[in-house]
């Protein structure tokens, strides 16, 4: 097949080619010609300097006023456009569309060479902004490019950077506090892996929720039904008077339900069961249908498109961190 | 906030407006400027005459040249990215990114007037192509648009649109015959609602190929694991000697295979079940896991997305509908 780049009579310079020519990182590069981020004055000055000296033009970022703008947005995702990007993408693009903002659709796949590919087309396509996502909430790295961006669930690990995230700790705490208030005082945790942001953060709110209606320390494992079953059988044969298990995932539980029911233990009567994630086909498909943690994704993703928007458009004081609280939506796994 | 769309200053005559003027369809009128379908010649002419008058240009299509091409395809889907789309998606994006494409997504959620806005939007953004996909294999409305278009998975209602879609029926046929051929000889079939292109293509599948050995008429319901469980529960009290079931989707196949096991019927030793869809967080969490069919919806991406490359690039002789045989993914469900 024959194809022709966008532009490719003259490759315009990179940020990377700034930020050698300056001699700092890209990300501060970045942040100098964006003005954005705590740098020195003359760190700052140095950059631009190398950006002039290059012919380097800043990214469609507002500044240079409307009639730079492509009205068009990457959407970035490590995700495979699963389970988590997909109601986080339907947010954005109720509030792109509102905005006749086009999304271009980038699937790194976890793939470094895939996301610099696509992060070097979006550039040379001069879209107006990015939104960045992915499938957990561990921090990765930020792409430190001179575009107005914005991670949503997935935060960056600058700081500088803009970040649209759920408060997973908020949504483990209204599960354990659910279960206490239902009547629960011997409960348990069953989560993921250890050392996957998500299962911490939920294992500590966890912890500091319930002191000693705790009766084990956390089981990690994995986020599948099979480790909710396996889970259920080690607990039932060390506490068998356990009356409620925070679950970790819907899929955990969903497992946890199951083998609560073959075991004859009735769920919620004798054990009160919450998931995570409001995953439908999950949590309704459970029997009973399960009480479970809503992280609020659509809305997560209409957050992220917003503040796109007003980083587009270049308005002052957008918050670089913006949290959102989950809900806790009640079924009948903890009645 | 404040946008500006993209050519605010002179709206192109549309697609529409040539159709009114030739006093043709849409429908035809995209087929005349395209050269494509059959036409009487002097209907294509007068459409023609038509576009000249009123200064309309037909989209990017590869006979303009490669420099009229944006390297800009819309993907748009009924399906809001569930999970038909996405593996499709993958596909898409692997036939087209190795030809430096951008995807632009939309997503139209089964309402008309957000499908006319995006194609619009489309159309002024001077796309190269489209493609078009949706959670159902009912055949859909034509677009009608004069912009090389592909119908991936929900075909159009038109035989002269370009279709690239998969043998349900030969998928049904497999997963039936499959049983035959493991010792099954009293087999019942559970699917979705009548009137749904899938169920109804399958049961014909599956009546054609077992005949005698099925034990009932096909049980429509719906796409659920409750379903599945109902169905059981009339199917054993009905036909106790019951050896088979091939279900409609994953999710019926589950939700009997659950209810087998709760009644205390083997699987697959008594009874052996298949589902359809590999839909692997069903699939894979059955106990035991399901024999499936896969319909290879991420090659059915591919083939859309290469087959729309050449419609771009004008290649002659393009297929107007292409055809892809589902494969048996064998698991312990039915061995």
């Amino acid at each position: 097949m024959k194809t022709t780049p966008m532009r490719p009579s003259m490759p315009a310079p990179r940020i990377a080619d700034v930020a050698e020519l300056a001699g700092v990182s890209m990300s501060t590069a970045s942040k100098a010609l964006n003005d954005t981020g705590q740098l020195r004055e003359d760190t700052r000055a140095r950059v631009k300097d190398a950006a002039a000296q290059l012919g380097f033009v800043v990214g469609a970022s507002g500044r240079g006023g409307a009639d730079t703008r492509t009205y068009t947005v990457g959407l970035l995702t490590t995700d495979s456009f699963g389970r988590f990007t997909i109601p986080l993408l339907m947010g954005v693009e109720d509030a792109l569309a509102a905005g006749k903002m086009a999304i271009i659709l980038c699937d790194t796949r976890d793939d470094v060479l895939r996301e610099q590919h696509y992060l070097q087309s979006l550039q040379e396509r001069r879209v107006d902004g990015l939104i960045i996502t992915g499938r957990t909430t561990d921090p990765r790295p930020s792409i430190g490019l001179p575009i107005p961006t914005v991670y949503a669930f997935s935060p960056s690990e600058d700081p500088d950077d803009y970040a649209v995230v759920a408060d997973e700790g908020a949504g483990a705490t209204m599960a354990a506090e659910h279960l206490v208030a239902m009547g629960s005082r011997r409960i348990a945790h069953v989560t993921g892996p250890q050392r996957h942001h998500s299962a911490d953060a939920r294992a500590l709110a966890v912890h500091e929720t319930l002191g000693d209606a705790l009766v084990a320390p956390t089981l990690f494992g994995h986020w599948s039904e099979e480790w909710g079953r396996a889970a259920v059988d080690m607990l039932l044969a060390s506490h068998p008077d356990l009356d409620g298990l925070v679950c970790g995932s819907d899929q955990i539980a969903r497992g946890a339900t199951d083998r609560l029911r073959e075991k004859g233990v009735d769920v919620p009567g004798q054990v009160r069961v919450t998931g995570f994630d409001n995953w439908e086909v999950m949590a309704l498909a459970s029997r009973p249908p399960l009480t479970t943690v809503d992280m609020g994704l659509t809305e997560l993703g209409r957050l992220a498109g917003r503040t796109l928007l007003d980083l587009v458009e270049g308005k002052p004081d957008v918050p670089h961190q913006q949290v959102l609280t989950p809900r806790l939506e009640v079924r009948a796994s903890s009645l």
